[in-house]
């Protein structure tokens, strides 16, 4: 076994091992999970003889000297938080293959003209604290100064900062606005990461490279205000069925779906939740009321605006036809993030002299990359081949395939690097 | 004020007064606001020098005597139970004129030619115990012979036979499948009752004769399956997505009510509830399963039969094109139940007769009148006007409205009993 899959096998064991927590591992942000992740990472990279950095908030710096130490370097990475009961390799993947990739650049005593480091972000898993890329974002002084106080976590309800300063961090770093990260003293950003879908699978290749991450429109809780009544005895002129009015959004929204497949634009929408009251709806009663949630995906702005005028147009329709009201409440607009093509006309190059049959796809995901690409650094994204999904604990990895993206991204980083 | 309206006026006012429960009134089956209305019935006939009998289960007969003693009486009434927190006049309004009638025969010392029975029917409120028409199924001796046992009242957990006991009454009534009533000797049934839906509100008519009560379809429990999965990671082609399934099949639904409205056939169609399960949904995950109930109605038998046609369609079309699986669980189906045409034809001369100008209109919800005429008894229904629907504390009936119900059912009378 090479070098680079050796340490990658070791680390998968030892992360899990550290965070089991049947059915699968947890890994709080900034909890004891993530803690023991960080050590395994700084343990492997002191072994590999890397230099460690670790910045007030937690992230880890963990670098290979390139021949030339003053210019940018190239940063690999992702997170290493997971969600409660979810997979080994969400996130853990991306620092695991940095590090591997060090471990086969020292093997082979390779010098990169500039150097490497791999980067073990913190908390990006949303389900703790209740905001998008805190690790990243905070990382580079971009979460509101108050954030260490409003931000609590869920399962604990203790605040960032009471969090933070149980793993022997300083929430002043938040506060102050301080900065770990700059944009302009970064050559690229590669974050390797699981595909969370069944793509790779579906389409049998180890490994993608990624076009860009879809930007997002989302509406938490929206409401159709109909009203209530008898199920039996109201004419159908009187309705104001709240059902039947978000059946028929929904149904236009996936007939502009259609018309965007057919088009072969990027799309994908999600009503993840839907439901009547349960204190008030009944078997025999005009449903009055339905709350909704909207998840509206494209790698495309302009997909994302038309969607966006088609929620209008439906609300107006929807109110003139049946007398209910569509209230879709607040909007977290994401915009989409481009991969750079640069980096991935390298990845691609990569590929070819790796012969690793690569596919080219959307990450419908949001991830760290999503920051850094945000902010102008040029920002590439490797999928790695992945069963049954994530956030759950039957994701499921072969090393094999790990490997294989390996091999891409080494064939590709002295082009990256250059 | 006329002697029927002047009953009418202190009936509504005691019934209020003996079952309120601010907002509105409560008269749970079997319990003491149903109570206290029997009493107040039972002490309106004793004054007006009914013949007054109480049948094993609660039921009350008041008899007018007629010329014939030895033929088959005229039945007029309804129940005197109401849902909790409801309104005065559901159910009420039909033995209140039954009695208000009574009193305007006996003031004009009028004598028919049969016997004149007011009924004043138990449990009829399915919000009590789960079963149909209880109260006029027990008294056909219609009721399953373990009901005392197997139904609980939904706020005691009572069952029916601990109830009934409370009451004074005799639960082998019902265990025995004895019967108080027998279709083969009614001469006809009447039920008034107020209008649950805003159609004579919005038509200006004070009453209305009942076409027919619609039959339904009903399933409580349907469950469409797909598939959980990541809301952005999972191309359209892999998503089994169970809202956008049951949204198509709403959409179904709404478009087959399009076809049948153009071609003048009655049907009314309600999914009360519909949710994803908040312990599972998210609003970026595709959802898996959505539950849902369907109620369908019509008066016409072809309807309902084309609209559970046109569910299987839906489901093999679901199916295939979305990977959703439908599964409507049991159905509770009840035949439509016209009303009777020589009633209906005397109803309608009674009402030329008195100048009331009169609607005619299919009954959405069940009533007691479905028991009579399922059994083939001669039954009609008359329906009062009523503010702001019924099941509720703002239900509102005008006496005024009454008393023009009462004179259309006065001047047809002679001709029903004959």
């Amino acid at each position: 076994m090479d070098a680079g899959s050796a340490v990658a096998e070791e680390m998968f064991a030892a992360l899990r091992a550290a965070s089991l927590d049947p059915p699968g591992v947890s890994r709080a942000s900034y909890g004891p999970g993530e803690r023991a992740a960080h050590a395994i990472a700084r343990g492997m990279a002191d072994r590999l003889g890397l230099e460690v950095a670790i910045d007030p908030i937690g992230t880890l710096f963990m670098t290979l000297p390139g021949v030339d130490r003053t210019t940018k370097p190239v940063l690999i990475g992702s997170h290493l938080d997971a969600v409660p009961h979810g997979g080994n390799y969400d996130g853990a993947a991306g620092v695991v293959m940095g590090l591997a990739l060090a471990a086969r650049l020292r093997a082979a005593d390779r010098r990169l003209p500039r150097d490497l480091t791999v980067l073990a972000i913190r908390a990006e898993e949303m389900i703790w604290f209740p905001m998008l890329y805190l690790g990243s974002r905070a990382a580079f002084g971009l979460l509101p100064k108050d954030a260490p106080e409003t931000l609590r976590r869920t399962d604990s309800g203790w605040t960032l900062a009471q969090h933070m300063a149980e793993e022997g961090f300083d929430a002043d770093f938040i506060r102050q606005g301080r900065a770990s990260l700059d944009p302009a003293h970064i050559h690229a950003f590669i974050e390797p990461h699981i595909e969370q879908g069944p793509v790779l699978v579906e389409r049998a290749r180890p490994a993608a490279i990624v076009t860009g991450i879809r930007g997002s429109i989302r509406y938490r809780a929206c409401r159709a205000t109909g009203a209530w009544g008898h199920a039996g005895a109201v004419p159908r002129r009187s309705r104001r069925d709240a059902v039947l009015a978000v059946a028929q959004l929904a149904t236009a929204l996936d007939a502009f779906w259609d018309r965007c497949e057919a088009a072969g634009r990027d799309l994908v929408l999600t009503m993840g939740e839907c439901f009547t009251d349960p204190v008030l709806h009944g078997i025999t009663k005009i449903p009055g009321a339905v709350q909704f949630s909207l998840d509206i995906r494209s790698e495309e702005l302009a997909v994302l605006a038309e969607a966006e005028g088609l929620l209008q147009d439906e609300a107006t329709r929807i109110a003139a036809r049946r007398g209910v009201m569509l209230d879709y409440g607040a909007q977290l607009p994401v915009p989409p993030a481009p991969m750079h093509a640069q980096l991935r006309a390298s990845l691609r190059a990569g590929a070819e002299a790796a012969r690793v049959p690569v596919l080219e796809m959307a990450s419908g995901a949001g991830h760290d990359a999503m920051t850094f690409a945000g902010l102008g650094v040029p920002t590439a994204m490797l999928f790695i081949r992945n069963q049954n999904g994530s956030h759950n604990p039957d994701e499921a990895m072969d090393l094999a395939d790990f490997t294989a993206a390996l091999d891409v991204l080494e064939a590709a980083i002295a082009e990256i690097a250059a």
